[in-house]
């Protein structure tokens, strides 16, 4: 199995390459083969064959470059985050979109019978306000934002790729990561992924992508994309888990800012999303805030913190 | 008032240039000028300052040119039909993507404060079955052929566009036309619509179109889109309506012919719209297909057919 990773460099990108390496194999078949992208060439993991490439997907013939070697298995992770979509309106569109529907392209131009299961991280930002009590899955797609607005048109592109059987492609809308390794970026998200600041994995979202992947088409039908389930919690409850759990000291740090951008754009997100077909198809995600504080303290801290 | 009609020589282009020849005013404003635009330079006709243009949108540069003169108004209805865009994936996608985002980005780029009202005509093609038995306003856009992709990509940018200032937009998602005049089109939908086959004023898509442009932008909010109310019939019951009011010579033209592309296109479609916003919102359709067959005779044919 050869897999092509696109924004393997990111958060998500990341973890993917450490799961798909610890494991070794994706829906039983060994993998062989790793192509890791990026706009900055992604680390090299140790162990089978890893490519790490420097491209931009929207820059003529890199997307074509990238499936060159004709990877069975592709997770289309690159994208710039809601915030900065909304700050730089020109990015955003050149690489949600373009860099998308070029990777689509890409493929199509291959011909050949090639036609790769193609992973696509897409957002619940495909949603806008106002909202029903629960988002069901056949809710419609009014983003409001420029992020929401180029993911629900990656979707689109995606789903009559596949429907073309030019692709073989699965969309995941992806809840917000809680919580984000590294520097904080412009996701919107941040402000609450960023209370929690240390690396956390976020194990479910890295759980749907390999679900995703090896998921029977027949399952599927012609709706491929999906709302992925997620906990839903305010911030204070957020904040009461971590003193809960890390104790008053640690809840302590955390201070609060106001951002006019963040408030604006988190203001149209969905609070609580049914998910029901992701469930019935066997994505699973957390259930509770604990639950995740306590996987981020037991698996990446080593059972520690600094309190 | 200047206005820009995309689109200008097809169906609904001649039909609506007709409209506001006569009118010679929207919105209790005079017009003073009118461009119309399509891939063949469209009729001029005589009245008040009219400039014909042949240009392709998806062209670099067209756009920009087309708003040059800086329209006020723009109705969007070019693009390639259903059944056109399902056999030259790369036609259809070039014009009813590439042209639609083209003329937005001309828009936006033309900037200085430039801020027209947009009309899109989209299509009920955003829609893929299976359906509820009625589809409400809120339901999800999974089109099962390429144009309904495209129109509602469209559909996207147009409110993304809107929301950011870019433009002042409408999405209006057509039922399928009852009656077309001329030579039969590639649409889907021109199985149905060949039954009657003269020029039938396709009266209510062009009163959508009209109060599309004078809706006020606060009557609105962020859900631009909106899908039109149309007659829920059969086409047994189409048939039948003939019958009644044209009589039995009339209906026995009708020839039964099956068309597998057709079949399988239509078969996705959705048969009940809800159209409730829209109707809130004061669009009017027809309330029955005897209606629809009077109008025709009424007003196109002076009261007479050939039985």
């Amino acid at each position: 199995m050869h897999i092509l990773i696109t924004g393997a460099a990111g958060m998500i990108g990341r973890k993917l390459v450490e799961r798909l390496v610890k494991d070794g194999a994706i829906g039983g078949r060994p993998i062989e083969r790793l192509t890791l992208l990026d706009v900055v060439a992604p680390a090299k993991p140790a162990g089978f064959k890893v490519e790490a490439v420097a491209a931009d997907l929207a820059a003529p013939g890199e997307a074509a470059k990238a499936v060159a070697g004709r990877p069975e298995l592709i997770f289309h992770l690159a994208g710039v985050v809601s915030g900065e979509a909304e700050l730089d309106f020109d990015k955003g569109y050149r690489v949600n979109l373009d860099g998308t529907r070029a990777l689509l392209e890409a493929i199509r131009s291959t011909g050949d019978g090639y036609r790769p299961r193609l992973v696509y991280t897409s957002s619940i930002a495909v949603f806008g306000a106002p909202f029903p009590a629960a988002i069901p899955d056949d809710f419609h797609l009014t983003p409001l934002t420029s992020y929401g607005t180029q993911k629900a048109i990656g979707e689109a592109l995606l789903a009559d790729y596949t429907r073309r059987q030019f692709c073989d492609g699965v969309g995941i809308r992806l809840p917000s990561i809680v919580v984000r390794p590294g520097k904080p970026n412009k996701a919107a998200s941040g402000f609450f992924s960023g209370i929690i600041r240390e690396p956390l994995a976020p194990r479910a979202a890295i759980g749907f992508l390999v679900h995703a992947a090896t998921l029977p088409r027949a399952a599927l039908g012609p709706r491929i994309n999906l709302a992925m389930p997620g906990v839903s919690c305010t911030v204070a409850e957020q904040i009461a888990a971590l003193r809960r759990i890390a104790g008053d000291r640690v809840a302590a740090r955390i201070r609060r800012a106001h951002d006019p951008l963040v408030a604006r754009i988190v203001e149209g997100w969905p609070q609580r999303i049914d998910a029901r077909r992701a469930r019935e198809l066997g994505f699973k995600g957390e259930s509770s805030f604990d639950e995740i504080v306590r996987i981020h303290i037991d698996e990446d801290r080593g059972g520690t913190f600094v309190a």
